[in-house]
């Protein structure tokens, strides 16, 4: 997407999350009850993303807008565009957010049951300019 | 779609479930490894949908592709397009499937832990045939 345009499955409502990402982010709780699992959505403006984090149970990103990227530590990050998924192993460290130029919606699919994130460092800005939208559009 | 295109997220596996299916089906099984919930897509020919069923702990369906519909019991059917999210409540008696003219595909995402759904009756095709599917296009 080149503007803020309506996700597939929403939204949602913005993040008042400033310490894990370092910009613009939306959220579309799709289970707001009592379920084992977390499923929402996440929106992010362009150039945005998380901060390096580790799932203690693994994360699945099922991406249905724009295009993104996915980086594991150590290694080239892996562009994303509508229809990529992702698996995300357990204890990975990693990131993940929007291309410069294109807003990014992806849905995660998460375990909590084996606990909460484990948040590190911000992307280092150097790093993701080396980024090449191109590679990605 | 009015083709077989590729759903969103992939067709996936041709089903062998012809008990609780009317026609062809494809599943793509997205959480095809050890998980506490179950998330795959669905993906239904034209006039196919599942038999009444119920889930004991609820599933939730977010339509990827194409056009369908969802109806519980006693209710009237709802027309499903690209974006629908369908929360179905734990213990209700539905159905969910294809449009007459368009492949459709849905995710699912369910709770397995509280066991396996219990299968009803078949749609009666009479039902089926009065849906109306320029109320759906």
């Amino acid at each position: 997407m080149n503007r803020k345009e309506e996700p597939l499955f929403g939204l949602g409502k913005q993040s008042s999350d400033t310490e894990h990402f370092n910009g613009e982010v939306y959220v579309n709780e799709i289970l707001d009850f009592d379920y084992p699992m977390l499923a929402d959505t996440v929106t992010f403006a362009p150039g945005v993303r998380n901060n390096w984090h580790i799932h203690q149970a693994g994360q699945i990103l099922l991406v249905t807008d724009g295009t993104g990227w996915y980086q594991e530590e150590g290694k080239q990050a892996v562009p994303l565009k509508k229809g990529s998924i992702v698996k995300i192993p357990a204890g990975v460290k990693h990131w993940h957010g929007a291309s410069k130029n294109s807003w990014f919606t992806h849905i995660a699919l998460e375990d909590w049951s084996k606990g909460q994130p484990e948040w590190l460092g911000p992307v280092a800005q150097e790093d993701y300019d080396k980024l090449e939208d191109k590679d990605n559009e």
